[in-house]
């Protein structure tokens, strides 16, 4: 099995930026974190992975994985709230899609309680820290099993 | 470890009840599905079960489950749209507490999309089925270690 | 045939309570009225009565209708403007449900103009005091026949 | 006892109309079926029926009904959702007036369930289809009786 | 192929009101202009027309259009933003619809941005003065062909 | 001079209307009243009366006024809160319009607040009975000279 | 008679501010209009003039009125929009109060078209440029008569 | 004199739950507190207690209490924003009612500015701790005599 | 201990003011119960009156306050509602500052619902009549004691 | 006549995406079509086509386009309902451009019946499939002659 | 040249008040500090400085100022949110005004984000604490230059 | 020193767009601007100078700037808006950031005054021309020293 990592603006900064909300490790540390746990969950899980701080290739890309992954665990940072073009995106491929987020949005600034992309994909995992990723490819495994 | 499993008002009547949203498997059906599923997860882990159609004996069990249990897996149901009193109940233990729903409340009536209890939790997850209340207990799990 | 009446809160308190609006007569002389009007109608149709301040009483009471009735009148009281657990009851139910209320709640107060448990009913018929009930209950026939 | 059946704008269109919502059957067959069933209450009920599609009319109409009718069982159509001037023609009569719908308003559009024209009715009843008018009429007898 | 166009209120005031907005042609230029585009597409093109101030009479024309014509061009006029008897009247046939306006409705006041009446029809066609009533007609027989 | 006063809809059942609120003078006594006042001011004053409780006869009567008089007096009755065809129709014409309230809208319900003809002409005037029709003379005789 | 003007803030500022919308005459020839046409109505009208910036003058010089006056035309300028207390002062004293805008506050910025003043009032004339004060006091005059 | 202090729902949690909010004193404390204050008022003063979580129990309670006591001090705790129900059951009866609050309500979240049990009773006291329910107390005394 | 107490707009009008609302005693009375009452509660409390129609002498006696007295009674009359300078003044002093009304604000207009300068304060008490200001000075007493 | 069609997000997904309401043909096949047809308009005309998903291309396109093209028709996908930036470039250029869209963006979810960029625009189309591109282009062509 | 600082409400408590928000520097200060900084800029400039809790008195000074400066630097303190009568009196001088605010109002309360007055000036600063005045008298002089 | 000044979408069109509202100057004669005004402050200050109409490209740039720049200033066009992308990059450096509007961002549209970034700014600055970008980088030299 295979499955894509997307990663929207500003999850790049991890571990530099905001650490009260988002702790102390980087990006490459959640890279590392996935791939040790996914090892866990089964030998044969691949899982590539994809940050961009441009919509646009977020949605190039989500179009691109159509026939190349299994599924994609998207954390789609600050775009969640208002990118209509990244929920078209998501409803334009055939892949399940699972929206992420590192923080309990529910808990955080008002906006950041509306989710405008994860109408588009099967479900949505929030507040977990690195394991909302671990607990999204788990759902992406689950939902094709 | 051990876990409980709160459910809201008219899970009773899963299986039973809008079967294109919520599916044919029953209530029991859930119960053993968890059962099975943690025992993949670790032989040593104890679920217990509750369900209620009343506001009142679910905040009474939050109340109580206080210091028996390491976690709680919480689907409020339609309380999650509107029940503030358990928001505080959640917030006046010390447990760690996740919200689960079946299907993916961001898909659904404009008033599904809006929860009063998640900012009380560690997060949420919604829309895998059976599946939400697994992943909950993972998330549990790896929230304690 | 055989009907259910439901009373949501402080229907119990009728005659006693703000009889400017609900009238001076009791609920139960609702009750006689009620099993009078039906005695007309048709001679066999038995009519038994549930009231109770309690949402989970009335969910609970919803659920254990499913097979014992031909259909339910209900008058959720207050609840009908925000319980949304008793909308998710009607709907996890296979019976026809008419909902009624004494006054015309689009004179009153602005939020008993929304009603969110009509949405999971037949119809709804509000403002012609007792006589509201009869209609439902002539309309449960109607529908029936 | 003499009633007055107002139709707003579209109901000349019944039968022919979205069937899904309203059904196949036409206005006369309404008419046909609100005098079949009027006989059966009391042979001696006579029922008056104005359709229209222009408001104005509606308001003549309203007017003119104040002394010869014992009320008037109305569906004002569209006119429900913004028609003030309905509003003020009713509150300008001394008649009872009942406000009827043939679809449930409440599980339709938005826009449908805000009713400006029901604040000036004795109540209002929808969802049972042509069984809403025989409901309303029984309305008005027993609410002079 | 024969059309249909509907101007609705105070388009007879064309050319003698807010010239800044809709221009110095009258009604008669309009209609004129359109025949002898219509004729320019294709010789047997018949076009008739309508105008009204009254909801009512716009509402029985569009009844009595409805199987002797190809389509209906309208333009609603001030109708459009709040004639919910209009859309259910353009729902109540089964002609082809456009909705055309003169000028861009996207750039005048608040209220001139909210259509009801267009959700019934096939598209909307705004801004271009008169030549949207022309690009009516062409989206018609596109449509039909 | 020459004025035409224009009553909306259901002012023609002033005196037999809601009397609280519109007392008990008719719409014949608000003639003879106007008259006569005028009379007082002017001799040579002429004006002219239309009623209708139709919107369309209102939007024509507005057209047909443009050259015939030196201004107009719209009490536009519950189309004052939502006919922007009234709006369209004052827009279109050069004529100076006064629109005139019996009761004071500020005291009344919300939607009465809100006044959507106001904007196109001179000014408003509510809350003096029958004589903000004559202060609404006295205006436009002022505003011409 | 006697009567009191009030003109609230900015108004001292007539005729140097603004000029598009309240033309270029002065707070001084405000007042010679008012008496000059005053003393055509009747020779023995007594007016008096106050103008404040400050909303507690104009509630002390409203209370104070109370017994002096038989009647008050107030123009509050912007307090029209947000000052409750002012409202509350019309409400404490039994004066006939008249409220008046110089331009038509229909026309102009959404803020103004909101009156929490006039809700107190007999009656308000807004857009008649100096004369809304002639009216005003003409109304005040019908009034006691 | 004979009062009946209702807590609602949470409040049995007093002095385990936020302390930041709600201090350290437990529902125990709290009727001690109300005990020995009421002792310093007057000797003869019979305060009995009520705590539940279940909006049901509260509003039969608040229905029993009717005739027995001569005023009731109320915390409803979250059902404050959102019982409709509880509104309703005090209404229901004839004894005077004051709600009361630990912390300032309009110092917190947002949904907690918001009361609609407030305008059932004679008045509202928050943010005084404990202190709030001896000012309840004091206030029905006062109301009294 | 020494308090200040301080009445905003209107309040000077006490007695003579809707009665209904407020009663038929004035604010000297009110001064007069004030003493009487604090007499009982302690002989050496001093009281200190202000009352003002100024938002500024308000604002102004506040600042001024700080170090003069142990507490505030403030009652803000209409200022409550929208005087963001009063609300900030308030937090500008370390004076303990209780907000008082005489009539129980949520059961009157929607505007009276919302406090503005209530934040700035420990809590609030309305509805108690002249005795929301002797359990205004009661909390301050308990706050300090 | 040389023109330019930009499409916006996911349109290059066309006929792979949400065939119910964009059809089965793909961007190929609508650049063939628009050429088609436009050749039968006129054998000059050029048209050139830009698609892209990132809004930064989109402006810098705009930009560029300014002297090189005699209009463009954009159908901006999801920008349409959020990108503030395409409209300031459409105006910061000074071609004509039209804006179009392949469904009735009235008919689908609330979200798509806002437009901020068709401010900017001649005019709007929606709602005729491929069709409105050369409505569009019809569009352009008319306006220039 | 010569400037006007205008502080409005609460802006004497500087230093005093809330300093966690404003610093610990009291009004003097700023006045000094201000001085300072103009005479580096220019030893000519001449500053004036007026401080007022009162909204009237603000409005005069600025009426005043109208001829005496070259420019007005305007901290409305809470007046900001408002205050339309101090819109009203900058637009009714000929005065270039900018509006400052010590603290960034975009990181506060909700309520503080609005400004009613900012649009009667040319431009606003915020968020540099006394430097935002300092910045407002340079953009003073730029704009003069 | 050294400064980095960000123009976000349009900005390149800065004296070829709406010179009305921008003027008639490009964003080259910006950069001289700016540099020749800074070089009078201090001979020593570098700026560098970054414009994009990329979203993306300006979160890369202000990463990128985090240990680069003494400080940001940057005029976000209409990302400004609703680009919660960027307001999380400026959160994600320790960089000082300010936010300048070459317009007055108060008088003009709505959408534009609502500011996402500025939140995540030390301040704002708008409405003076090019000077408002002199202003920003003097705020930041303040700021820092």
């Amino acid at each position: 099995m295979k499955f894509l990592v997307i990663n929207g603006p500003n999850l790049n900064m991890l571990g530099k930026r905001e650490k009260g909300i988002y702790g102390e490790r980087t990006i490459d540390d959640l890279k590392d974190y996935i791939k040790k746990e996914c090892k866990i969950i089964d030998e044969n899980i691949v899982v590539d992975f994809f940050q961009s701080n441009h919509e646009g290739d977020i949605i190039d890309k989500i179009h691109e994985a159509n026939t190349l992954y299994d599924g994609i665990v998207i954390n789609p940072g600050a775009f969640t709230h208002y990118s209509y073009a990244i929920y078209d995106a998501i409803m334009s491929v055939q892949l399940d899609v699972v929206e992420v987020h590192i923080s309990n949005v529910h808990k955080r600034e008002e906006f950041r309680q509306k989710s405008v992309t994860a109408k588009a994909c099967i479900g949505q995992i929030s507040g977990f820290g690195f394991d909302s990723y671990i607990l999204g490819i788990n759902a992406l495994i689950k939902n094709k099993g």
